[in-house]
């Protein structure tokens, strides 16, 4: 079987940022702990006046193509992946291939452009797409852009208001990948659930505490599914577990549902039984509550074990160190927990060729999904080759004030005109309205 | 290899029709053939008051899976394609997910769900990434839920209003189908047009010219795509030619170009040049003007000549017979084509094992897509217990009056109340909005 998966990542992070203890803890009169120890969270990434999901995602792919050397006849798929839509018939991809075309020679015309939508899981939806669509013969080929994409705004005073995000992860999906194969083998938790929502509206409707309980059922459901097909997973098969990351604060408690569900059975329930006791079991309670109960007192005793300190700080804790700078940003967010796990690799000198990550993707509404990856030979090549430091460090440091003009800015009811922080430098910008309300984008040398 | 395709399809009609030439036509104060004979529509279909996307995508599920004796564990992967979501967020498959668990025992909870978007395309898409993910080896023995579900509505007074429509087809994709195989080769034409897009608004801003050349320069592209892997196309090749039919007079135009690109180079070719000349070439003439107004010339004699003209009542005509009395279903207009084309077979009599169809399906914004479908021993029975005549017959026919009122009723902006015109019977239907403004839906006996 050919192995099938990702080649190449680029990422394109929006220009600003916003200090969370530095700038909104204060304003906010919050201790500034509110957000570096409990969300897990340094700053946010916001797009500059001339930046949005479209110009993101284009800049981001057009680095990919660039790096790699890539022309538009490499290119038999485009997918866009992204939940900050403005248009409820025409897709990101479309805006982002004819970016792309004002700077190649050649087109995109025979490639499929798509665009998927389900909160934060669409863009391993679409890396899954790419991967059937090679896996199935039709690619002649070539490889798929996957571009996961959005500006994750939430309204001004919104609990949700911290976790803000904006930036596009671009991969190109290939046969005999440089970075990591994907498995087969997929595990689904899904249920229809009203936890996070945006009817007909640009900001979400939230039930931050429902969010929370759904996104760890899920979960579980998928790992069980995962395990149906893949056989039972365990601590040591991972060097990292890359997580759908709203903020890192979510991804702690995810981890201990994990790691409980994964030790269930093995030596290391039965050593760590001595120090917090034997993993509760449903057989042994007679209420369903009392069994809760009691499994959350294990997961507690749990998470301060020495076992489960060590594996959270070796493979869970090194994959939030990019979401820390910049936020949530949506379908893009589980990528880069990727990506900051093989940069943790690459700069502990870990040698990850043919080792394994198991990746849990997540949306709400809500849905799950649980795979394995398994590390290509030349991933450092392509880690080392991959700009993050000084992108992240490049941006503009907004004032509150200015923080509230930005947001005003990408507001689609507000949409007010705003001097831009930065100043562009070889990159797409949006630059106005055409005359049927479509948005112009054009290429800045 | 194993045949992948459709085994099954359903379709859901809005409960409501709108006669064109009998109370639209006389309303506008126009000639009733402008819509009989130019747009070759009679009807379109609406939504009831307690109807929408979701009810109709999931009661056309729901009577298939009912048909076909299918419970939930049989589904892996449920995909919507719409372009008339109501939600920036949360797919509408699992609003339909939601519906189902609320008649059946077992539960989607291991399914995939998904949403796609690229205008009228996306049905045909999702239709592809389920043949995908089956031929991935991804399926573990389950089928795919494809369901292509829109309220193609037009402002009051837009060109497009005469076009409207409202329904919705699901398909059951799995290996071994009933109804049709489909093709591994695909041809893609594919571009950044500005034709049709709704930017943050329900009703579409249409270029009508524009997308009507736009829809022809994709679907060329698209079939030279297609003959670049699959080897020429020849008339005699497909017993039927099903297209996206936003109105049938689109196809009209559509067809005589595809008839023009098949017979270049055959004997048909040949024996027409007595009749009216030969098929202009690009290097005849010096100038592209020149070229395009003789080909416009050819393509008008052409289309007169008996050649063409037994050609169309033969693989197009037949194919749109339901569009002729819905109006326009978006993602769904090409499926119901394909299904139209089967019909008359199965009322000729005509022995369509293993004949072949070739299917062009097309998106604004803009891309066509062509494959080529094999039809499966079971066809007949397939297409004989499909309810197509008594759904369309059984539909309300609306004065003007009660038009205007449930064109308010459907519009986001307005959303009127509204006494239904139907009484809902063993189906799903729309029944308010919960404390987050999701839509909830029932199922009534």
């Amino acid at each position: 079987m050919t192995a099938v998966g990702i080649d190449a990542v680029e990422i394109w992070t929006g220009k600003l940022k916003l200090d969370l203890p530095g700038t909104f803890a204060p304003e906010k009169g919050d201790d500034p702990e509110k957000y570096t120890k409990g969300l897990g969270l340094n700053n946010s990434s916001f797009p500059d006046a001339y930046e949005d999901i479209v110009t993101m995602g284009a800049n981001a792919a057009h680095r990919l193509m660039e790096r790699k050397g890539l022309s538009p006849d490499d290119i038999g798929r485009i997918d866009v992946a992204t939940e900050s839509a403005f248009d409820n018939s025409k897709p990101v991809s479309t805006y982002v291939a004819g970016c792309l075309e004002q700077v190649y020679d050649g087109d995109f015309h025979h490639a499929n452009k798509g665009e998927r939508k389900f909160a934060c899981i669409a863009g391993t939806q679409s890396l899954d797409d790419a991967y059937n669509w090679i896996k199935a013969g039709r690619n002649r080929g070539r490889g798929a852009l996957v571009i996961a994409t959005d500006t994750a705004l939430y309204a001004r005073g919104d609990a949700g208001e911290a976790t803000q995000g904006a930036g596009a992860v671009a991969m190109y999906v290939t046969e005999d990948p440089d970075l990591v194969e994907l498995s087969t083998h997929q595990g689904y938790g899904s249920a229809d659930e009203t936890d996070f929502l945006k009817p007909n509206q640009q900001f979400p409707s939230v039930d931050g505490k429902r969010s929370i309980q759904v996104y760890l059922a899920r979960m579980r459901e998928a790992l069980e599914d995962f395990e149906s097909v893949a056989g039972a997973s365990h601590p040591d098969q991972y060097e990292y577990i890359p997580f759908h990351t709203p903020f890192p604060g979510m991804v702690r408690k995810a981890a201990v549902l994990g790691y409980r569900h994964m030790i269930r059975g093995t030596p290391i329930e039965e050593e760590l039984a001595a120090e917090i006791g034997e993993l509760p079991r449903p057989e042994g309670f007679a209420e369903d509550e009392d069994y809760q109960e009691a499994i959350r007192e294990y997961m507690d005793a749990l998470s301060d074990t020495d076992a489960y300190r060590e594996w959270y700080a070796e493979a869970i804790e090194p994959t939030l160190s990019v979401s820390r700078e910049v936020g949530n940003w949506y379908t893009g967010s589980v990528h880069l927990a990727r990506l900051s796990a093989l940069r943790d690799a690459a700069e502990k000198g870990t040698d990850m060729a043919g080792k394994k990550l198991l990746v849990g993707s997540y949306g709400s509404g809500a849905q799950a999904e649980i795979h394995a990856e398994t590390v290509a030979d030349e991933w450092d090549e392509e880690i080392e080759a991959i700009d993050v430091e000084s992108q992240l460090d490049r941006r503009y440091d907004l004032s509150f004030e200015e923080y509230e003009e930005v947001h005003d800015r990408h507001n689609h009811e507000k949409q007010t005109e705003l001097e831009p922080f930065t100043t562009p430098d070889g990159e797409f910008v949006f630059d106005g309205w055409g005359r049927m309300n479509e948005r112009k984008y054009t290429y800045v040398e």
